[in-house]
């Protein structure tokens, strides 16, 4: 390929043979989003972006990305669609109070951003984007300028420092009125819009049935590594993609030598009776992702262990009480104390990790988090829960002879409180 | 799946599974890398890191980063293998003449590295890595730091700005040594280990097989985009992926109406008698792409318009001129003006792009271009060609009434000249 030419047909043709042509469709699995989602998506988006700047009381967000395969900013997807080559500065800006959405690109990718009918101007640049961008934003003259960079942040972090530089010396002056963006990802990644909430819902959905299939096939002596095979079979039978990496996804812990977390399967490690068995997994599904935690149990109900029973129910209900105490408007470690204080008054040290993270896109959506003020998490979960949102709800408890209970359920943010996206699990499925 | 856990056991199990327990392998596409691949070329870079820092006089360099699936490094694949959660910090330093490399990284996570056995020493934390890495450098107390931050390369300018300003705030008086790795990141990436130059050659054999395969089955009054269902088919068939965005790869060009390039294949454009054929065309086999362009004519010989004929001996002896010239040595901007001036010389106006890119993980794998001294390219072409490095060689000419001849070819640069990894194409193939 030709190096002025390569990505940013990807979108144009898409949107040509989707919208315009009418009847190519791409190949493509069933993980990967349709282009006619994407820019639903997309468009839902970018609705949300003039009150979500007011709230936030910035006039003037650029995105400001170059050869984004290389080197992608996760904003793209939810905001842009498909990638770009040359330097290119996507601009959310308010003036006079009138919203504007402009792009500033190379002038050979430019009719592609044009086709998409998402902006109300696009500026293509021959030579280079300086002269451009420069007095677009001394016309604009904003009062901030928020760019993609976080500390704490990794989703609110796109920025290269190479491309901070660059917009650094580009923008002269109006470098005193750089911010971080990272309120704005926040709030544009976190309020999941009625088409993504939908997607996410489906991904638990396909979640639970594989699950469902999958129980119904587990023996005793089998190797863990032998039941990751069983879905990784059924996920490509039904064309649907991993939510995280292969190697733990879903990650299954047979028995009390198990450690769960950390390790994928072993294939030292065999299913018994009297045994538990513990899978983490999550599908892609049209690019949305689900992620939950299930525990099934070797023989009858009357052979679970009392030890496991109260650990079971430990579990479940620290994450009862937080779904019943999460809604908008409540901090992310508040939500995290709820679940973790009960932990602890059933006779349990506290989980070494945050209670829940958001999902969407990636399983590790970014955002707010329900989690402890732990250094590691910086002030993520100082953040404030809103509605829309969709978080895991997730814990463990290790017992002293049976090894370690984990679960977890996805919830969606509701006006006053949330849902669960499909049925929690309430007691050991036994097999 | 809890946000403690995530990806770094990607890399822990792959490496328990091929290299300890032997058995189990992943399945995966033939387009993936196997991890066994992967770690004989990142031990393979390794080995030329001591050298590579010398050269360029540099006693520290640093990768910095965290969540790398969200925001991942572009050297992450050369030189580490995986993935992230946690910041982490890989060092590679020179002291007292020695060359050490050194992990800093979550304590969770440091058994993956551990057990991945290229490194020197593994140092995990357990609140956060400020202390940890400032103890580190303070030591070390080198001369430079070297991190991944350039204004003009995207392949060099992995460290995110949000990164860049957690470093700065890190090592304190030490942020007066940063300085730019792109003279690291180019050499490590442009010089090609034995292992890569035999995956690029094998992904342009297969290319040029599927070439092959697919021309006897090229047929008039069939559509661009029919063209590129074949190819597509065949790459399922095969179990390879494109190299670069599936909607141009292959871009299909049929007859003078198209401009080539910037779209993908049109469904209203079918091939004609007396009309050329053009594609664009790489796969991605075993981790590492090939990038070719191939040209047909619908005819015999005898029926080739001399207006083809010309500007396709134009093309193809500014790409033998630019291969005859190319050595270890010369600057890029050299190697395209050989081929630009020949182009000139015949009559045609010089094309508007890079005569030629590196090739390797990417089908646009960074570092020096072999492109005019244009601002858009910044100070890229200036860079030395060297050996073991792969370029792509590829140009068009506009034909007054028979629309645009184009060709590429991927050349290794070897000890005094290079070698063409297929053969590259002398005349057009008539169909």
């Amino acid at each position: 390929m030709a190096i002025l030419v390569v990505p940013l047909s990807i979108v144009l043709d898409q949107i040509v043979n989707v919208f315009l042509l009418g009847a190519f469709v791409l190949p493509m699995n069933k993980s990967k989003i349709s282009n006619t989602l994407l820019f639903q998506i997309i468009k839902e988006k970018h609705l949300l972006l003039p009150d979500i700047m007011k709230e936030n009381d910035m006039d003037c967000w650029i995105i400001f990305v170059r050869e984004t395969p290389s080197n992608p900013d996760p904003i793209m997807n939810l905001l842009v669609g498909g990638d770009v080559v040359w330097k290119a500065a996507f601009i959310f800006s308010i003036s006079d109070g009138k919203f504007k959405k402009t792009v500033i690109l190379g002038e050979g990718d430019s009719s592609a951003e044009k086709r998409k009918g998402i902006w109300d101007e696009v500026i293509g640049y021959v030579k280079g984007i300086s002269e451009t961008l420069k007095t677009f934003i001394d016309k604009l003259n904003p009062t901030k300028i928020a760019l993609n960079y976080s500390l704490d942040d990794v989703v609110s972090d796109g920025l290269s420092h190479g491309m901070y530089l660059n917009i650094e010396r580009i923008l002269g002056e109006h470098k005193k009125k750089f911010i971080s963006s990272k309120p704005l990802v926040h709030a544009v990644r976190g309020r999941k819009t009625k088409t993504e909430i939908e997607l996410v819902q489906k991904a638990c959905e396909l979640t639970e049935e594989i699950n469902k299939k999958m129980a119904k096939q587990f023996k005793i002596g089998v190797s863990e590594t032998q039941i990751q095979e069983m879905f990784f079979k059924e996920m490509e039978n039904l064309g649907v993609e991993e939510a995280w990496q292969r190697n733990c996804c879903p990650a299954i812990d047979a028995g009390p030598d198990k450690e769960i977390g950390h390790d994928g399967p072993r294939e030292d490690l065999f299913t018994q009776k009297g045994h538990t068995l513990h899978n983490d997994f999550g599908v892609r599904l049209n690019g949305y992702c689900s992620d939950i935690q299930r525990m099934w149990f070797f023989g009858t109900e009357d052979e679970i262990p009392d030890e496991l029973i109260h650990a079971f129910n430990t579990v479940r209900d620290a994450i009862q009480k937080a779904a019943d105490y999460i809604k908008p408007g409540v901090t992310g470690h508040s939500v995290d104390t709820i679940a973790r204080n009960h932990v602890i008054s059933q006779g349990y040290p506290e989980y070494g990790h945050a209670l829940g993270h958001q999902v969407g896109t990636e399983g590790h959506d970014g955002g707010v988090l329900l989690g402890p003020l732990w250094e590691k998490y910086g002030d993520i979960p100082k953040g404030l829960v809103e509605e829309n949102n969709i978080f895991t709800l997730e814990l463990e408890v290790v017992t002293k002879n049976y090894g370690t209970v984990s679960l977890e359920e996805d919830v969606v943010i509701t006006k006053d409180g949330c849902r669960f996206l499909v049925p929690p699990q309430t007691k050991f499925i036994t097999l």
